[in-house]
C-alpha cells in the first residue's frame, strides 16, 4: 500500500511510530521458551512477535520486521517472518520488510517479485548502491501492485558517514546525491527514504530538500535517537514520517525482569514513545 | 574457506570461472517440469541445479547461487537454495552466496550468523553503503570461521555509475574510495571485491590498486562481458580472480531446444568459457 494509506493509519492511531520486530532468542521470555510445543527458534520468535502485536496493535500503525533476524534462524526463522507479517496484516497493520535489497536489474526484479508482488508485505527497504536499474524494478512493482519502498539515504549507524558523507564534485555529500536521485526517480506516494534519528541535522536538511517525501526514521531508543532528534523529520503538518523502535519495545520486560508480562511492558514503552514524539511534533 | 582454498580449487581444475545458479522456472526443461514428484518450483529448481552440478562439477571450482531467485519462490525456494549449496559442497565445490547483504552493525552480525557461521556457504557478497560497522561483523566471522566475502566495488549493470562513478573530493570516484577502504579494512585472504566484466578499464585500474585482492567478476556472457574484457582482472600469474556466468550456462540448452540434454549443453558452455578465458590469461 502507498504512503497515503500508511499516513491514514498513522492519523487514525495518532501515532507516527513503527514497532520494529528484530527478534533474538534472548529476547524471548522464559515462559515462552518453556511452553511445550514451542520448540523451534522460529516458533518461539513467532510467539513473542504475536504477543507484541496482540499487546500493541491498537496503538501502532505498522510493524517493521528486520529480515536478518529471521534469516539467522534459517528456514524455520523465515516461516516465523511470514507468519508474523500475515498476523500483523490480519490486525490491519502496515508491514514494512526491512531487508535492504538491491542488485542488478534482473535480480532486483526477482527480489521485487519475492516481496512486493504478494499480499504479505506493503513496503520494502532498498539499497541504492547499484543505481537506478537496481531500483526501477521495485518502482515498477510499487506502481503496479500499490506498494512502497524506502531507499537508504543516511543510515543511523555510527560509520554511515564512511561513504554516505563523502563530499562529491559540486560540494554536496553522497547521501544528498542519493536523495536528489530519489526525487528524480519516483513518485512520493510510493518511494520514500531512510534517514536515521541519530542524525537530526541531516533529517532537517533532507526535509527541506524533499518536502513531500515520506521518511522512515530508525535509530530511536536503543540506538540513541530521542524525540527532539526526530522532530525535523516531520513536515509542517506533523506528517510524512514514521519513527522505528525495536529493542526498547521488545526488551522492555527485561529491566523489571518480568517476562510473563512482556506485552504490558512493550505497550507501556509504545505509549511512552508515542507521547514523547507527539509531544514534540505538536510543540 | 579463504581465497587461498578457492585459488587451489581453481588451479586444480585449471578454470577460473564460477557457475552462477540464478534459476527461473522458465529455465527448467520440460522433462523436469513434467516428472511426477517434482511438483513444487523449489523441487524443479533443485533438480535443474543438481543436473547442472552433476554435469559440470569436475570442470568448475565453484558455484554462485543468487539468493533473489530462491527468495522469489518463498520458503520452497529457500529450501532449494540450501539443498543446492549442500549438494555442491558434497561435490567439493566452493559456494559463494550472492546475496549482497549489508546493514547496521547488529543486523549485519545477524546476516553473518545466517550465512558465514554454518557449514553451508564459504563466501558471501556484501554491500558497502553503510560503511565499516556494517562490514566488520562479516570480517570478524571470516577470520573466526575461515570464510570470505566479496564487497561490491564496481558492479556490472549499466547504471552502476549513478553513484559508483561519482567524482569525490580529491578527484577519484566513489568506487575507488570503496576499494581503498577495503584495502584498509581487511585481509586479502578473506576480503575480496566485485568488479563487473562489463567495465574492463575499471578492472584494469583496480588490479593496479589492489595487487593482492581477490576479484569476483560478474557480467560475462549474457550481460555482455567477453574473455578479453576480463583479462585485466587477473594478476601477473594469471591468478586472483574468478569470472561468473549464469544464464549462458543455465540456458545453453534453449538454443538447440534440447532440454533433455541440458547438462551436456551446460558442460559445453562451461568448457567454451574456460578455454576462452584461459586462452587470454596465458596470452
Amino acid at each position: 500500500m502507498s504512503f497515503k494509506i500508511l499516513q491514514e493509519k498513522i492519523n487514525a492511531k495518532k501515532n507516527p511510530t513503527v514497532m520494529g520486530l528484530d527478534p533474538k532468542l534472548e529476547y524471548v521470555p522464559g515462559h515462552i521458551r518453556k511452553e511445550p510445543g514451542f520448540g523451534s527458534p522460529g516458533d518461539m520468535i513467532f510467539e513473542l512477535n504475536k504477543g507484541l502485536i496482540d499487546a500493541c496493535h491498537d496503538l501502532i500503525p505498522a510493524i517493521k520486521p528486520q529480515s536478518a533476524y529471521y534469516e539467522m534462524y534459517g528456514i524455520d526463522g523465515l516461516i516465523a517472518l511470514k507468519k508474523t507479517a500475515e498476523y500483523a496484516k490480519s490486525k490491519g497493520l502496515y508491514v514494512i520488510l526491512d531487508a535492504k535489497r538491491g542488485d542488478i536489474g534482473a535480480t532486483s526484479e526477482a527480489y521485487s517479485a519475492a516481496y512486493l508482488r504478494g499480499d504479505i508485505y506493503d513496503c520494502l527497504t532498498v539499497n541504492p548502491y547499484l543505481g537506478i536499474d537496481g531500483i526501477q524494478p521495485f518502482i515498477d512493482d510499487c506502481e503496479k501492485f500499490d506498494k512502497s519502498i524506502f531507499v537508504l539515504v543516511k543510515t543511523s549507524n555510527k560509520s554511515s558517514g564512511d561513504f554516505q558523507d563523502i563530499i562529491v564534485e559540486g560540494g554536496g555529500t553522497l547521501y544528498e546525491e542519493v536523495a536528489k536521485k530519489v526525487l528524480e526517480w519516483g513518485n512520493a506516494d510510493n518511494i520514500g527514504v531512510v534517514i536515521g534519528a541519530t542524525y537530526p541535522q541531516q533529517l532537517s536538511d533532507m526535509r527541506k530538500l524533499m518536502k513531500n517525501t515520506f521518511f522512515l526514521v530508525p535509530g530511536f531508543g536503543a540506538q540513541g535517537g530521542a524525540a527532539d532528534d526526530v522532530k525535523p523529520a516531520f513536515d509542517e503538518n506533523g506528517e510524512g514520517a514514521i519513527v522505528n523502535s525495536s529493542r526498547a519495545i521488545m526488551c522492555a520486560w527485561m529491566k523489571p525482569g518480568d517476562g510473563e508480562n512482556f506485552g504490558k511492558y512493550a505497550r507501556e514503552e509504545v505509549i511512552r514513545m508515542r507521547d514523547a514524539i507527539m509531544g514534540v511534533i505538536k510543540s
